[in-house]
């Protein structure tokens, strides 16, 4: 994982030492603070490493890491509003710490910092560039909508699911990756790779969530088990459960809804879950989604050396203890 | 007024019939609504209006126009939350007929479609528009920190003042104008001068608005006049007033402020702002503005006659009842 873990350095540097202006202070001390917090930065991490696919240097893809790296967090820091969540990687949220308005408006000034950074590319591709980026930053907010609407639907299917993940967190990855392939210059059908690529491995991971939210090794999960299914969150898991239960008018799936949020709670859905198939078939979506994103990493026309890093990120991002 | 009216009717017929996405309808319905409201369209009048000045056609400045028209409702939808303004022309706004999070993320997705407009133009006209755009739209969050961060602070000079509304409302109206000088492919010196006009005139603008506040006809004010000193907001004529009766150890402005917000209050507080002489001592510091705003583009290179709309709307927006 050294150039994961070589390129990932050379982002938090970046980010950590970025210089936002001084003043108002209440608008830019709250972005010094949350651009600290950490992270993986895989996003970023992706740009470079499509833009290395084709000799981009990884100096001139920066400025296209960091509009993605600084979007996911104008994007974050808004969700944590909606989501009315306290924490944020161990931290207080800025609603949290500082207050509403200075979260939204310093989240809106991140935002303009996101698109800044692609004035650097003054050529040819600064159009293509804007536009991927602007269809993808609409497609987030509308996933993040959807994910709102679910929270109240009586019935939210699995394709409507995907969809919902697809936009909220799978495009962006997709946009990190195709940034690369822009960078380059490089056709349409390879832009459409790498965009796919991002997309399948994004939805992938995202299932995997739901999985380990339920299934991870307590010792290793950063977060609570079950969190899930103690808010009675539509989930893949879930919804396929119910899909499954529904089809032989199996009461269990709608009985442990009912049920009050504890340990015992977890280990019911645990085990019906199991019982119904609905973890085997999960996984298989998972899986299938895995493939075809190394289908699209294999169909790039690339050399395979250089492919390398994006295969090994692939295989560390989905080899989360399940 | 025939070429403001005319630019005003195709840029609200442009923004009635814009087709925002069908779905998610939580996120687009309150943008469908809220770009109906209606609004005086100055701004992306301005647009047109610089356009024209260097032969470009009104079709042509369009996107540009609605991108700054989208922006400035973006920062209406945001600036209504931290305001909790429970109106908006008359009309509830989005965070009191939808919620809070539905009006965050509209005003986020309509972010996006303002950034979207630019991306007509696919030539070197891009790189320094979206430079430009991202420049105004940096400062407008800026001042709107500065806005809120004056409600609680004890001391704001009056140069505070006027660089707060000069971030918050004036950029926007140079850039608006900036746009124009970009697209036609002006030099520096001519993006420099609108844009020069623009915030001089905003500023001027706002200074009114502050004398209006207190000053104009109740028949003919579309609001509550007085509302500013009901709420002891730190206004231009305040601040002023402050000014001049702490050099004459008068206590006067200090006990206006304790006294309770009623009509008494707008009364004593028209007499005193008078008889101080902070009315004239503002109406000054507006018209040099103003006058700065009209040499810069009396020294604009453009034919006299296509400058006179820009002359025209001008006088408009400063011949308001004071």
């Amino acid at each position: 994982m050294t150039t994961v873990q070589n390129l990932g350095s050379y982002i938090e540097q970046t980010v950590s030492s970025y210089r936002f202006p001084d003043q108002p202070a209440n608008l830019y001390d709250p972005l010094r603070y949350f651009m600290t917090l950490g992270g993986k930065r895989i996003r970023p991490v992706l740009t470079l490493m499509a833009g290395n696919l084709f000799d981009i240097p990884k100096e001139e893809s920066l400025p296209a890491a960091l509009c993605i790296e600084f979007f996911h967090n104008f994007s974050l820091i808004h969700d944590d509003i909606m989501d009315a969540a306290p924490v944020r990687r161990g931290k207080p949220t800025i609603h949290t710490k500082w207050n509403h308005d200075i979260a939204i408006l310093s989240g809106d000034v991140l935002f303009t910092e996101a698109y800044e950074q692609l004035t650097a590319y003054a050529d040819e591709r600064l159009a293509p560039l804007l536009s991927t980026f602007n269809t993808t930053a609409k497609e987030v907010c509308e996933g993040q909508q959807m994910d709102m609407d679910f929270e109240t639907a009586v019935h939210v299917t699995e394709e409507a699911y995907i969809e919902m993940i697809r936009l909220k967190t799978s495009v962006l990855l997709g946009c990190a990756l195709e940034f690369g392939a822009i960078l380059g210059r490089q056709s349409e059908t390879t832009r459409h790779l790498l965009r796919d690529f991002g997309i399948q491995l994004g939805i992938a991971f995202q299932i995997q969530d739901d999985l380990l939210d339920l299934y991870a090794d307590p010792e290793k999960f950063g977060k609570q088990v079950g969190g899930d299914i103690l808010s009675n969150k539509k989930t893949l898991l879930l919804l396929t459960a119910q899909r499954l239960a529904n089809a032989n008018n199996d009461p269990r799936v709608s009985e442990l809804l009912t049920m009050p949020a504890d340990e015992q709670k977890i280990e019911t859905a645990k085990q019906l879950f199991e019982e119904l198939g609905a973890v085997n078939q999960v996984k298989q979506v998972m899986n299938d989604y895995y493939q075809q994103a190394i289908t699209a990493l294999d169909e790039l026309d690339a050399p395979a050396e250089k492919k390398q890093p994006l295969h090994q990120l692939s295989q560390f991002l989905m080899n989360r203890d399940l």
